[in-house]
């Protein structure tokens, strides 16, 4: 039986995806080798990679003035080359705090030169979306960074600024949930873990004219330049890890893609978000309402015994990943893409048989 | 029917391998979710990555007072790890050239500091392993840097030198390929997708009094210390490749582990290099009788027309990714670790053959 997968992330994969990675394990397409196998330089693998390349612009609408990147890494290694890349020496990178994946980013752009914190909702346990900022604040800034969507918190952006300097965007956790103007962007980044497959590559949708902008005394391996003027293969790329994304990419676009994806994240959240509201105060949600996420929904039980008491038996019933993050406790569901609504569902509906059971 | 995969990485997986993954792709161990699905914080997860560790350790005699990591970005991300964490101001890299990986590895850490070739094999293309070099010279250098083996020249270290200051290996495309004395080395790196398994993870061991040497300015992700500190666990690891490393370790140690191993690849480069040894001319090494690499072999063919009608043959029989690399031309052969016996059996019949049919 297949478990319902809540995992932050690694998160689940389209069951879909999964058989046919297991059907063409061993023999891809009829080479005689897996497709981890193949030579990053054949022609065989280069069509798998390129396929990806052409199913994200396709889904997320990616203009050609954009490199698409598969890099290594996660988005850890992106908070550093972020500012090794582009924040220029008396310039000025600004963020927007939103969790501790801001305060990460943050920290690292630190090493590299100057920044500033726009707006924070850091003493509201960042219940929300900071919306307290002005962004003519930010002239001469080198760019303006967001965390589109806050695993740990529950917290997600609802609509984007228009920011006069480039707006950059760590969108590990809702890439693909939902349609975006990615023209609002200069650079957009995303471990895969979350929406596009397993752990182990990390795309980077990046404006070319921005990317003209960055810095040259960088290391090799570390400039965005590298790895756009290769097609991403400067160095060998995890040629698995792609293979998996592109499957993952096929398998939205047969959902009828991310508009698609979008009702149904919808109809999903709803469903948890429903049983939280409906429980007269036994469930809480950690976010603000305007700011909840579609991606990872964050709630408390009316106490710690409570809490240990639904984890165990949500577990007894296959439910996987339900605790909160270890440094916020409480409860959390993630309901990437992967999630089907039927885990959904069955979480509300033992959500409420266990309120009503421990009221 | 499986094809010889003499691809120089990504390479040939042991077929055992192969299929175990397959099987349990989609249900990893009655999770009712793929090892992919997993969260790296779980348990289920964990034992696999502590299951890598352990083996590997086990399999070279890695001693406690290394660490083992298990990283991300290849080879070409720790041509700038190094110099960063450990080439410190006033001190001198010094290197030992013995081809391309050599020239990379140079190149990015001239970025960091004050470098230096020790000896190089450049004049003779690259066709031997120095050893015309003092290491007296050494003294109060930062470190030693080595290719152990060289993928593009098909050369390969015999005996490694007993460094007085601390010796770096790149063993990327030899790694448990023969027995070494981990014990000469403060560091040793390696892609897995050689002799390991797929690409995107990169294995780093490295001793514990070398690493509290290092430099404290580095970003967060490109510090050692911080991986060594979370067991490679800061960030989300690569989770799947991380497995396919755990299986390719037990599947080393079911052959009865490296010393075994080596037993066996010398008997296969020893079918292939016979029949350029026998071919009276017609198929000559590139590498030096004392240079010869174990893990690829490198030979030419009297002319270009008959090097592309070997390929060609070579091709239509099933025999894989023995073009030499771009940069050298000719031909190689990759009989890495997963490369069986037969393959390597095959390739030498055919040798001779089609020297017979075409001298």
């Amino acid at each position: 039986m297949r478990a319902y997968n809540f995992n932050a992330g690694p998160a689940a994969i389209p069951l879909p995806v999964l058989e046919r990675a297991q059907k063409e394990l061993v023999n891809f397409q009829n080479t005689g080798m897996s497709v981890m196998e193949l030579s990053h330089r054949s022609k065989d693998y280069e069509e798998v990679h390129n396929r990806a390349n052409t199913l994200l612009r396709e889904l997320l609408g990616i203009p050609d003035t954009y490199e698409v990147l598969f890099l290594q890494g996660g988005a850890s290694l992106q908070f550093s080359m972020i500012p090794m890349n582009f924040l220029q020496e008396n310039k000025t990178a600004h963020f927007i705090m939103s969790g501790s994946w801001s305060e990460k980013a943050l920290k690292e752009a630190k090493v590299f030169g100057e920044t500033r914190i726009l707006a924070s909702s850091k003493e509201d346990k960042y219940a929300h979306i900071p919306g307290d900022y002005s962004l003519e604040e930010l002239e001469d800034g080198a760019y303006l960074h967001i965390t589109s969507n806050n695993t740990i918190y529950g917290t997600q952006w609802n609509e984007y600024p228009t920011s006069p300097i480039p707006l950059i965007a760590d969108m590990s956790s809702d890439i693909l949930c939902k349609e975006i103007d990615v023209e609002k962007f200069s650079l957009i980044y995303a471990g895969a873990q979350k929406n596009l497959g397993p752990s182990g590559v990390t795309v980077v949708i990046v404006k070319k004219d921005f990317l003209e902008t960055a810095r040259s005394n960088v290391p090799t391996i570390l400039k965005y330049s590298t790895h756009a003027e290769s097609n991403s293969l400067y160095n060998t790329p995890p040629t698995f890890a792609i293979y998996m994304l592109s499957l993952v990419l096929e398998w939205v676009k047969e959902q009828g893609g991310v508009k698609n994806i979008q009702k149904i994240n919808e109809e999903k959240a709803g469903y948890i978000y429903s049983a939280i509201d409906e429980s007269e105060g036994f469930y809480k949600a950690h976010a603000t309402e305007d700011s909840r996420s579609l991606m990872n929904i964050t709630f408390t039980l009316p106490n710690e015994e409570l809490t240990k008491k639904f984890l165990q038996e949500a577990k007894d019933r296959q439910f996987i990943g339900l605790a909160g993050h270890r440094s916020v406790g409480g409860c959390r569901a993630s309901t990437y893409n992967a999630v089907p609504k039927e885990a959904c569902a069955a979480l509300a509906k033992f959500m409420t048989e266990f309120k009503n059971q421990n009221q």
